[in-house]
């Protein structure tokens, strides 16, 4: 079937030929024709790993795309890398970006690890996380025009491997980042739990310095349709150049490159498993908005920095003994016993619609309410939040829901289930048990927006 | 502060004088005025329970309005019933709309409670059910000029106390309809649970004579605000003139009352807790859409109704030893040997991402892979869906995803976690162990989709 293709080369040797023959080192601008695609852009340098076959090329419009060569490739040198240098005010080559530019702010860069982090084998189609996060800069490197960048290499983790544990080191980095001297903090991060992590970091930092902006890609960093590229761009504007007193996180804002939405990490969710605009506000608009030339709109309110010698502070105390639970139809209502005797201060309960569980139901076996009273009895928490998603419980206009708040369930407002989960970890990790049940359906980091009529009642 | 304002009424008696002294009756056209705001319409009969101080008055455009009468409130009467109904071509009083008009399919009409039959009380803001099922259709007297309605008083309950034994007996009883000269089938039904209702109705109901269309509404019929009237008359209107052979739900597609999305049972969730427009489809666009006239348009593939003979089957099988399971930072994997514990058959996991649970963290307590594989061993099936509810599971681009597979996780494809749940607990009650978990993830009811490209590589 494949008769009349060519071949895909078997290893690196065939490809490397092909470049020398060309004459075309890293740096230098090429035009890759295959069939009837043509690519004009800069050669990146090889990643370590990764299939040798494929050149990664940075395009005009910033983007990096991985090609695979082939027999009916052919690859032409447009300009010498050298020549560029000199022709570009920018030096956009990374060597150049390492040296320090005093018009520039000072922004740290956390590495964590995550798909930002990772390239993928052209060979399997699988998804490697980088040996040397340096590799990263290497490939954008128009941050550097931006900031002057320090790396700080913290850990290389997939985030669903991510626990409290990472959370409070990441908290920890951001503030001593801040103390420090950086104007602001870039986070990259995988995005499977980010919005966990950015409700995480909203908690546990108090009077930001400066912005602390979470960023990372659907697509690994060397492909060609990757997002990497502007969100880290954008990100690092935002660190940079605003003044968001706040933790948020820097993705596309749709499928196209037009722009990225700055989002307020406690109002911010994946929707989507592989759009690059996965990430949506919640109950919310977002804070700002940073165009593809790196221009910042300002959309919402938000707390701004102050200009005086606060220190950030930290406050990453966490109880892991919480839980987040689903109800729904058939749902045993036993595992809120489970959880109690194993331990556990609290749990968040992911109702249905304006935060219901099943309480009414005709067939016992079903029925929750007994168990909730039993766990507040117990003196767990309970927090009741929708799995609605959008929305705001209300414990006011059903029979059902009555009975729940009676029986000691917390209705957490409009507070997203995962942010109202890591609250009330953050909560029993730093208050005594009353306070926190008294803060749980409190705002303290945006968390939850303030009631209006809208919300539930009627246009 | 409210010194200036009329006392609101106490009881219904002022009201009641009131409307004696204007010589309106139910059925009346009449204009209230109360301060700045007027309303016209016909003076709809009173409900048996809820604030006898409420007119539920129907506006020109079909809306029922539930206002609330006070001193500065003055009544005027327009029209008479009995003119008006000699004017009126549309015999739109209640009391009309029960004849049978031989030019109109028989449409059954399922009822089981929720919102959508029930009111408000006005003097609490809580909302009750209706005592009588008939006042629904007398609010709504323009769907006898849709389809010739007869009423099943099936069940009153609020959708969140609902289980697979309701699911049972709306499944029999549609098919019943069905298989009796219904043309379609209209179900009314709360919101908070309705799609998994219709995953299941989905699921158990095979050869579908007839459309069988699910609708509610996120407001009391008797609030000025609800969208029950548009809803049942769109959905009676699929019942009644489409040849779709799905079980659907019909509600509001946006805010305004422009159109209703007609969305595929298996394809659709509940994403606001109080819009009208809560009910989404997911991974697939909806089938059709009616607008305010009625007017269906087709938008999408459906399977059609075939002119035979076959009845409708029924396959109503279900084994509620199943959960639905999300996994988040921090989670306690112990849960699984829990449910496989009490002798549960099988899980779904809500993952991160393409299907992600933690699996490769530094910190053991939260490794999720050796209890899916001991699940798996014990015999359970366990699927894997994702919390980002939109996109689809992939258990090809990561590692993890890999060992996820390996030990024994059933990726569920572009299927919700809710539908997949559903599903689960079907195929354990109608199949062998083995076919349930090789049907899970291959479309059998339009919960999954064709793979594109699209989905996880690029646009």
């Amino acid at each position: 079937m494949n008769a009349g293709k060519p071949t895909p080369f078997t290893d690196g040797r065939t490809s490397q030929r092909m470049l020398e023959t060309a004459g075309i080192f890293p740096g230098d601008r090429l035009r890759l024709t295959s069939g009837k695609r043509e690519f004009e852009g800069i050669l990146m340098p090889r990643p370590d790993s990764g299939d040798p076959n494929v050149l990664i090329i940075k395009l005009d419009n910033g983007y990096n795309i991985g090609l695979k060569l082939s027999l009916e490739s052919k690859l032409e040198k447009l300009e010498d890398a050298a020549v560029r240098s000199k022709m570009s005010k920018n030096e956009s080559n990374s060597h150049a970006s390492k040296k320090f530019n005093p018009g520039l702010s000072k922004v740290d860069l956390i590495y964590t690890g995550g798909t930002i982090g990772s390239k993928v084998d052209y060979a399997t189609g699988g998804v490697y996380m980088l040996t040397k996060p340096e590799e990263l800069l290497d490939s954008v490197p128009e941050i550097a025009e931006i900031a002057n960048l320090r790396l700080n290499n913290l850990m290389s983790i997939a985030s669903e491997d991510m626990s409290y544990l990472e959370w409070q080191k990441i908290a920890k980095a951001a503030a001593d980042s801040l103390n420090d001297g950086a104007k602001g903090v870039v986070i990259t991060h995988g995005t499977d739990t980010m919005h966990y992590t950015s409700a995480a970091l909203s908690f546990m930092l108090k009077d930001l310095r400066g912005p602390v902006v979470i960023v990372g890609s659907q697509r690994s960093s060397d492909r060609g349709s990757s997002d990497a590229f502007m969100n880290m761009v954008a990100g690092t504007k935002v660190a940079a150049e605003s003044d968001i007193a706040e933790v948020t996180i820097c993705m596309h804002a749709t499928t196209s490159d037009r722009h990225c939405n700055v989002i307020r990490g406690t109002k911010v969710r994946k929707m989507h498993t592989s759009r690059r605009d996965a990430f949506q506000p919640i109950n919310d608009r977002p804070i700002a908005s940073v165009n593809y030339e790196g221009k910042i709109t300002y959309v919402a309110n938000y707390s701004k920095v102050v200009g005086n010698d606060e220190k950030t502070k930290l406050m990453t105390g966490f109880e892991p003994k919480i839980a987040l639970i689903k109800v729904y139809p058939n749902s045993d209502p036993g595992i809120l016993e489970y959880y109690s005797g194993k331990g556990y201060k609290g749990v968040i309960i992911e109702g249905t619609g304006l935060g219901h569980a099943p309480v009414s139901t005709p067939h016992s076996g079903f029925n929750w309410l007994g168990q909730i009273e039993s766990a507040v009895d117990s003196g767990m928490i309970v927090g009741m939040t929708s799995q609605c998603i959008n929305g705001r419980v209300n414990e006011k206009v059903y029979r059902n829901l009555r009975l729940i708040k009676k029986a000691g369930g917390l209705f957490c407002e409009d507070m997203i289930s995962e942010v109202a989960y890591v609250k009330l970890g953050w909560l029993l990790g730093n208050y005594k048990k009353e306070e926190a049940a008294e803060l749980l359906a409190q705002n303290m980091a945006g968390e939850i927006s303030a009631k209006s009529e809208v919300d539930w009642f009627g246009e």
